[in-house]
């Protein structure tokens, strides 16, 4: 149940560091992969949650061969390390086509478009074939045509099916608002619900004459406990890899799931207010907050030792650029002292693992991210 | 009023840019310099807003020659670039007492501690003199003595003065309690407030035998519009030098002094349900949040050149890793086009710059940072 203070201590932290459990990530990544594979639908991880060539490895080792990524950099980075199938989850940024097309010539590139502006655009910048998917709104409101705007999908598919090297792959949709459930059957209904309004988009672009249409879902809470996934031929969820507090809200996963914590050193332990200062603010797990249990706003919660089983947390109650204030109770503070470390659990890991250059895994080993071995 | 859209054209920018106007930069820094001056106090401006040696020069070309920093790591790369007197205003880190011995053999290093165990830790790694600061607590929460905890402060103060090596400095406060405030008379009566305070504990340590108490003080509001300063000996704010919404809506600043915005490419547009969608999420903003006027929550402010002047602002309602959703009223949109360029104002400057490693000014030159200069 946890690593010892032995076992972090060897990792000679100073500074807040991001650590990285590979058993619990090689896990996460093995069911979601037997998940997907029982359900008879391809996996395509959301690598924006790592971001790094060497987690990135691990999905290889289960056979995983096609991936999403978050931008047009991210693409190029994994394109290095030799991924040839890769969708750039994000509506298409106009700004970015000779780029977009650069890639296009070395690997088998997705795209995504809402409106018939970007699918002309990218048709007028002709060059190697680009798979391009039509973003669908099932209800999050975020990017997509509107699920029941039979006009606008037909006219936006319309112009990518007559694009000269355009190929049209089929429709795509993120369901944010799974996030909003706090039960697995919540997240099951919302997921449902998304789903039908996908399988009847893709019903009328067949039956307006589109040779094919795959559709692709990519929430990580509807992907983990979903049952229902007919029709759907991808999966694109990413933050399972690594799964975060934000995810046991949803009832997505259990704290044990939580791969990765910020290891911080203590600088100011107060037992008359209930307070220990934390080496660790914003820069260091992101501003993301959440409502905790009792409806207050937390920011991670903090463990005395690697975090797993029944263990005791403490609550991250408010952050500043550097500064993490924990609020502790005497039980969970005793003994503690300057110089202790103590592990956050992040409320959005995505956002948290965007803030470091590396990972150091609790063996020790380092990994770089985008930030370290990316362009500039 | 504002750069045309052309002056931002000319910065060829293709993803979301930090973009920083050094004339409103120079500005804000000389207006500081001069509210120090006339107070007859002197600014030790923080770094930790900015984190780059080229902003850093611009507060030398005006005579500043102290700084403060939040981390060991921010002072080396100041002392790399010829800063020979820096405060690191965190707590002392118990686990990096070797890079501060080591730092302190080549500038004249101040640090700070609100614990004996804390200036035992720094007595006991003898090394080059180092000057400690006795951190206060006026009424925060987040680190420091109690203000009227007499014992502890006297404690604190007599291991520091015993410390071989140690150099009592004074006492150091940071009033957070001004970020609650809405008004500048608000702002001034929590800050004269704490410099009550302060004054009653200078008083104590020099009835109990302190040879000399320095005041160092360090919040942007009270900074900015504060009127009494009698009995301070430096001011360490930071943000002034960019300020940002948070300022404005502390009444420190109105929103043409903000030097910074997050420049965004618009990447949908979908006027029937008033949305706009940029390229440009939490990890170019930060997630940090305020409330704005009408009480919603707001995550930036958008203007669709650079911000200046009367023009007309389009909230950013929510973020995503990647993606902002503004939103905008019919005349805001009129005529914008995917592709088009986004000045986003930032809820909380030192957050946002933290997550780039250059900034671009409105001229086009380019400043890097800690991030891209710094160690890794």
């Amino acid at each position: 149940m946890g690593e010892t203070p032995t076992a972090l201590e060897k990792l000679n932290i100073r500074r807040p560091t991001l650590v990285l459990d590979r058993a619990r990530a090689v896990s996460n990544i093995e069911r979601m992969a037997a998940r997907a594979s029982s359900s008879g639908i391809a996996l395509r991880p959301h690598f924006k949650t790592h971001q790094s060539l060497g987690v990135g490895r691990w999905f290889r080792d289960v056979g995983v061969s096609t991936i999403a990524v978050s931008s047009v950099a991210m693409a190029r980075y994994f394109a290095e390390d030799g991924w040839t199938d890769i969708t750039v989850a994000f509506p298409v940024n106009v700004r970015e086509l000779d780029d977009i097309a650069e890639l296009a010539e070395r690997v088998r590139l997705g795209v995504l478009v809402d409106s018939r502006d970007a699918a002309r655009a990218l048709a007028r910048r002709a060059g190697a074939p680009l798979r391009v998917w039509l973003k669908i709104d099932t209800g999050y409101g975020r990017a997509g045509v509107a699920w029941d705007d039979g006009a606008r999908i037909t006219a936006v598919a319309d112009e990518i099916l007559g694009g000269s090297s355009l190929e049209f792959a089929g429709v795509l949709s993120y369901n944010g608002l799974t996030y909003m459930e706090r039960t697995p059957e919540g997240v099951r209904r919302v997921h449902e619900e998304a789903l039908d309004k996908l399988r009847a988009v893709r019903e009328l672009l067949i039956s307006r004459g589109a040779a094919a249409c795959a559709v692709s879902i990519g929430d990580t809470p509807g992907a983990s406990v979903g049952e229902d996934f007919a029709g759907v031929d991808e999966l694109r969820a990413g933050n399972f890899v690594f799964y975060d507090l934000m995810q046991v809200g949803t009832g997505s996963c259990v704290p044990d799931d939580i791969a990765v914590a910020v290891v911080c050193p203590v600088v100011g332990v107060y037992p008359e207010r209930g307070r220990v200062l934390l080496y660790g603010g914003a820069v260091h797990l992101s501003a993301e907050s959440m409502e905790g249990e009792d409806g207050r706003v937390v920011f991670g919660q903090a463990s005395r030792t690697w975090p797993g089983g029944a263990m005791p947390f403490a609550p991250v109650v408010s952050l500043c650029q550097e500064h993490g204030v924990l609020e502790a109770d005497p039980r969970w503070a005793a003994g503690l002292k300057l110089g202790d470390l103590v592990c956050v659990l992040p409320v959005h890991s995505c956002l948290a693992c965007d803030l470091y250059d590396e990972y150091v895994t609790l063996d020790g080993e380092k990994l770089g991210t985008i930030h370290k071995d990316g362009e500039a």
